[in-house]
């Protein structure tokens, strides 16, 4: 039983209360309390695993860890609010600690999260050197009638990303990447109510979104804005590029465009439609799930 | 430089935001969110170090780390809410992640907690077999007026603990207890406003509330009640009660053993000074951090 399989089993099950407005399965779930939503997300990095001891910094792996969950923040229409550590580990340099507390402060003050709790904890003898396992729980908030879910996708939108695509890990994107939380913040609301952040490969996020809304997906291959470096299954299928995907009616792609205020790019990628409900194709009818596209996985897939 | 050295040199400067009334420190941190406040906090089970592989079911595992969280919550006068999980191992049996998820659902139905978020990762190759890290974060909430810090102690009062104290290794019951949510909720803002989980040991946590505080503690050793098998050294300094520890105006004691609603014990452990603040005396004036009672260390101390 792999990741993917115990979760089938397990998310249905898990308890909710009557303040749960999403439970698990998105980006963040959305928990009723006042009148904002909270947003509440856990991710973690572990070493050799998501990053290799000796070639990263602390202060880059806290960072990380941190932008990670700010970029699912961003992907609900949220504003980040708190978040909450835990290490375990077996490194017994002082210093490592304090360069990554010292990347964490630095990144939670450049985005006025506090860091609200922790704990630090032993591994058991016999892990090799440097083992780490970090983990960061975030909260946010979300005015509710900004927040972006991947089931709101509607047949006749167009899908638009932020940015580029592809070759994240090489291009060391994946630890200098800013989480996308100005752009995510104009959109939700005003442009989308349905949006993601790419941490897997934009193949596998895009048919989440088709999944959760069981619509089809059309994707231009040959419109997809390339990092430097990728090539179009890599863009494809690399993973960790935390751009942002979403879902806009057809009408306001252009008065989006006009408004848009950033310098990142944002582009058309294609089409929601209502045939082939939970697949995603490609511009000439090809299912890209069942294509030579469809063997490319993130990276850091576990 | 160890676990303590470490969280004192970067607690201070861990950034806080403008909804933070109490930062990382207590047993929760408290945020400022609606007319309830939020409590957060986070704490990890590791194999080998918090249970031995093979002789803990996944489902106890499951709930005690769960119970502690609730504990911690239950310790600053709040009703939990939402609890999110993270689990890094290399155990690739689905049935004890089934086994695992299945404790926690039923520990998180028995308090109505939702389970809201979680994520599984690997390990690094060469970790001993059955290594697991597991976390979990928790929210709660609580009244403004029935917040319970260790900082609220004040001379004169007298230091009340719920239950018996020592062997809870030996005896499971660092396993099988039961979060005092009711009695902390009875407590809570109305006897009073300083109270914390036991956790560390008696001795320990008496002294933190102390620190926090800057006040004495004068503590009568022969009234601790003792949990079977334990003695008075085993009741201070064991640790895993996950009993309540809270101080009382001296003339509220008998109104409060006179509504006390619980079969659980409930005892006057010693009295609040003015004197030597941060310190704990046992009733001969002798200083329990200098007696043979010191070396006493949690169990499971990292």
């Amino acid at each position: 039983m792999n990741e993917l399989e115990i979760l089938e089993k397990v998310l249905p099950r898990l308890p909710q209360n009557a303040d749960t407005v999403v439970g698990p399965g998105d980006d963040c779930a959305v928990i009723r309390i006042g009148d904002e939503w909270q947003l509440l997300a856990v991710d973690q990095v572990v070493s050799n695993v998501h990053y290799v001891p000796g070639q990263t910094t602390p202060q880059a792996i806290a960072a990380k860890l941190l932008k990670r969950n700010l970029s699912d923040i961003a992907a609900m229409g949220g504003t980040p609010h708190c978040a909450l550590l835990t290490l375990a580990g077996n490194i017994d340099d002082g210093q490592w600690y304090l360069d990554f507390f010292a990347g964490l402060t630095d990144t939670a003050k450049q985005y006025q999260v506090a860091v609200s709790g922790g704990d630090i904890a032993s591994l058991p003898a016999g892990c090799p050197p440097a083992t780490m396992v970090a983990t960061l729980t975030i909260t946010g908030k979300v005015l509710p009638d900004r927040l972006c879910l991947r089931r709101n996708a509607q047949p006749g939108q167009v899908i638009m990303g932020t940015g580029r695509f592809g070759n994240s890990f090489a291009s060391q994107h994946h630890l200098n990447f800013t989480p996308r939380l100005a752009e995510a913040q104009f959109l939700a609301g005003r442009f989308t109510v349905c949006m993601l952040d790419v941490s897997d490969g934009l193949l596998l996020d895009l048919g989440r979104i088709a999944q959760a809304s069981e619509v089809g997906m059309e994707l231009d291959v040959n419109a997809i804005p390339l990092r430097a470096g990728a090539t179009i299954p890599a863009a494809l299928g690399d993973g960790e590029d935390y751009e942002l995907l979403f879902t806009v009616d057809s009408d306001q792609v252009e008065i989006l465009r006009w408004e848009w205020p950033f310098d990142l790019p944002v582009t058309v990628l294609g089409r929601v439609t209502a045939a082939h409900p939970g697949l995603v194709f490609d511009g000439n009818g090809g299912n890209l799930f069942a294509s030579n596209y469809s063997g490319f996985q993130h990276l850091n897939k576990q």
